[in-house]
């Protein structure tokens, strides 16, 4: 998938922003998770996913500063929907916050392979660079595939805990598009079409189900 | 400075688990104290320095495991005093928690330094790579001379907040040496006797000075 035009400059700025800010606060999120680790061990385990993420914003932060803009500027359009998702999905133990970060990460990662794919190659490679590590996300399925073998009514709790965070996702995702046009109409124009985006939400939506199901979680 | 004879196998264990513990705390605490920056790029550059934190305690935990030691039992000893410290001197604002950076990463690099020549070559080595980035070092320094700059009454604050962590970190090290005597003796053996250990708390007093005066505090 090759983009018919370049990407309009400050619709790239509003997506690499977006990703930043969304680095950024993965990592406090992630960093304060770790406290309801069980033992030491899974508690570094959350502190390194969480301690990539600063590595990753870092990056894009170059980035933007590279294109002309004003990092922080960029990162402000997003505080707000990205506080509201975090804010509404504040995980109450381990098991929430490991769910959380599988399915956070899973559906971020397959977003931002698509969107790459509508960028110039420079960007196009940043955004691929910044994907989460498998390592973590192994780590992170294991976990909730073993807790649920052990206690089958986590698998409901967890269930309906990442719905959840779907929902949630997806309310803020569509806050986005309409506060950022620009950002919008990369995608939608990138995708062809509005047919384009339907048929992108179907394969990040299929993507998902195939990781609910991979550590025993249901739609 | 060399050893006259090797450490003890445990006080090594020992002075690796506190500092690997030490290091996944500062990496809680700073991610936590980010959240009080004044603005994004200031709170990214505590989120980095606190990132930091967990790629050292990595590289401890990997020297435990090689050494034979179960890392999580190693590092439960000193729990209780590393939490104390931190509880005590939790930082109210911004100013506040970068002066806790500044003096904190500054002592502990000191003393790891210190007992750094106690030791081994290949943990020598370990300990010298975990010191703090001068970087970070530079940024705190900078942050807290300009904010003293401006607002003369900050000095004062600070000077103080930075006599309490002193007065908590060196509480809590008593603790911890009466605790942990083959951590202890490593070191009062390794400095000769106890006139050694008297010496080495006034070569970290002293350094602890300097530092304080380089960015306009007062002992």
């Amino acid at each position: 998938m090759t983009p018919a035009n370049s990407p309009a400059p400050e619709a790239v700025v509003d997506l690499l922003g977006m990703l930043a800010y969304g680095e950024l606060l993965a990592f406090d999120r992630m960093a304060h998770d770790a406290r309801l680790a069980p033992d030491l061990r899974r508690r570094a385990v959350l502190s390194e996913m969480a301690a990539v993420e600063i590595t990753n914003y870092r990056r894009l932060v170059a980035r933007l500063a590279e294109l002309g803009a004003e990092p922080e500027e960029t990162m402000v359009p997003f505080v707000d929907s990205l506080h509201a998702y975090h804010d509404q999905t504040e995980p109450r133990d381990w098991w929430e916050a490991l769910t959380k970060a599988y399915v956070g990460d899973g559906i971020a990662d397959d977003f931002s392979r698509e969107v790459a794919a509508l960028l110039g190659e420079r960007d196009r490679e940043l955004v691929l660079q910044v994907l989460h590590d498998s390592h973590y996300n192994r780590f992170a399925a294991e976990e909730i595939r073993s807790a649920i073998g052990s206690d089958p009514k986590l698998a409901n709790r967890l269930s309906m805990w990442a719905r959840r965070l779907v929902g949630e996702g997806l309310s803020q995702a569509q806050r986005v598009a309409g506060e950022r046009p620009a950002l919008a109409a990369l995608i939608v124009t990138g995708l062809d079409d509005r047919a384009g985006v339907q048929a992108l939400l179907k394969r990040l939506t299929q993507a998902h189900a195939t990781r609910m199901t991979a550590v025993g979680l249901n739609n």
